[in-house]
């Protein structure tokens, strides 16, 4: 699991640092094998009430940069050419923050009620409002931004009074590990994948 | 595809009668050796413009009931349990319409604010207000309400005007084959699934 994002971020000549953000020695000098730095997180901060607004913060403070980008170690699904995407879009623009979303055009319902759409009319969906659901495959936030916000007690996670900008991720490449039906989903899409890969190189040959 | 539905819907005991709705007389015969009946949709309701609006109000008139419930054929990941448990729902209650819906606590943008979050603090998920998203997995309507609704010019698709409830289903479960994206996704959490069984067989004969 914490081999994939790092083998992404390596090959990304964009990024200049590959950290990982752990409390473990032993996992620690395993990354370091792989190619990426270890900064060693305060036992302190690696509670599972640790937010990623405290854990970020120590790490911000620490390495001075114009943008630190988090990977989730749980998204085993994120496409490299998404993440060579991502990374072009923050270094294009000036955002302060940069999330990552799923955007889809469904008939939706907020509190019992229709959101974007009328019960009175059925319109095809691609003329739905689109609805934007955050995740955490990965997150770009800007060091002066986020340090800045923090410091005057204010949470900089999702862009509240700066620059935020959200990047639209496929579907099949959101999935966040964190419930059995997660893992069942993602191993799946990976099992497909894999497959239709098979396929294509038994093509090639022909 | 269209085996899938039809045997779910023999196997339920609460259901009277099983009909597939299509102008095809191939697929009529094919569908009456699996039991099911076959009720011929005209020709002029079969183009890809038609909406379940035009051809449930088609079936409906010609078939007295309490109650029609639409499977669709491109669900192939409903699961039985979850099938049955949405008849009983229908059957113990009395709603115009049932909807069936994913329901998902994560951080969600409408029209580019915020929908069921504060940017200023981030909470833990489960805390969030769901956001519910209409599949048309399943879809029940009480044969009285739509006709009604139809006749006097109104949508009855959605319970507009009526007694409207929404049941939520697995996330897993919801995938309505359309996208090639989706065909993906359900290809490989159908092969999960399967190998998740093989495994249990396995353990079952320890």
């Amino acid at each position: 699991m914490i081999r994939y994002p790092i083998e992404l971020s390596l090959e990304n000549r964009n990024i200049s640092e590959v950290w990982v953000n752990t409390e473990d020695d032993r996992l620690g000098r395993v990354i370091v094998k792989m190619g990426a730095r270890f900064h060693k997180r305060p036992a302190e901060l690696a509670a599972d009430t640790t937010t990623n607004r405290e854990f970020a913060y120590e790490f911000l403070k620490a390495h001075p940069c114009d943008y630190v980008i988090m990977i989730n170690p749980t998204s085993p699904l994120l496409r490299k050419e998404t993440f060579n995407q991502f990374v072009s879009y923050v270094r294009e623009n000036d955002f302060d923050v940069v999330l990552s979303v799923i955007s889809e055009k469904e008939e939706t319902f907020f509190r019992g009620q229709p959101l974007n759409f009328k019960q009175q009319e059925k319109i095809n969906s691609q003329f739905l409002e689109p609805v934007e659901k955050i995740v955490w495959a990965m997150t770009a936030w800007k060091r002066s931004y986020f340090l800045k916000m923090q410091e005057e007690g204010n949470n900089p996670i999702f862009g509240y009074m700066g620059n935020m900008a959200r990047f639209s991720i496929p579907k099949d490449e959101a999935c966040d590990l964190d419930t059995e039906e997660d893992w069942r989903i993602a191993e799946g899409i990976l099992k497909a994948r894999a497959e239709n890969q098979g396929e294509k190189r038994y093509l090639n040959l022909e």
